[in-house]
């Protein structure tokens, strides 16, 4: 099994769950984060008044699959949420040892 | 060191946390995500503002441990967790490399 | 690639973002939770009103590296970090099998 992780835009956030779904990957979460990045734009970014040193909002997408499941899914989401201006994000994967559901085990 | 991972019920935080406590294992994070799950019921939630396509908010735990209580802290939070309706949720286990406390290394 | 994983205190957030950046290393993100760690102190903290045992809040950071890198970012985060009081949290890192850039693969 694999995690994937994605940091995207939040503006991606709809579209990249609609076409996973689409595409019968149904089973994902979203959280929100706010960091920095390689290519952050001061004219178009703003600081948090919490956090002066850190200038964007981010959407990361966690999604646990099969291993085979993996690059169909890393393409879905680079396909929908990339725009091709810096700052598009990251996406990365980590071997999980261990899965269960908790209703049934 | 192992990482669990449980994507659990927001309403079951509070005895999740309680019984780790009672059970020796004292450190433990939770988070706020929104997502979309194979069972989610369209009659019971309710899609987000912001994310038409997200429609149920999720409570993440993380918690780090020794390989040896992996199961045991697994087993904890199934039984709490679990309803035994769809949607109850998911744990999965992610190998740890390296840990150190911040305050002496 | 490592991912490295760091729970501070929120108070500590903006101090190790800007000693991450000044030392090279740009792009990271932060999360916002709640937990129990193992000397949380009840004269100081307080219950959550949603998540009575829950009374810390909690910085997440979340940064991917390379290899190389893992150590000198620890070592960032931890002198930037400490307090030298219990409860000033956690490092740990976890491998990381593939990653990519959204924008350009």
């Amino acid at each position: 099994m694999r995690e994937i992780k994605a940091f995207i835009r939040p503006s991606k956030v709809n579209d990249v769950a609609l076409n996973l779904r689409k595409n019968g990957f149904c089973c994902f979460t979203f959280f929100e984060g706010e960091g920095s990045g390689k290519y952050s734009d001061p004219k178009k970014e703003y600081p948090s008044i919490k956090h002066p040193y850190l200038h964007s909002r981010i959407a990361k997408l966690e999604i646990v699959c099969d291993k085979k499941d993996e690059q169909p899914i890393i393409g879905i989401i680079r396909d929908i949420a990339q725009t091709g201006n810096s700052g598009d994000g990251l996406i990365y994967v980590v071997d999980v040892v261990y899965k269960s559901r908790i209703r049934n085990g």
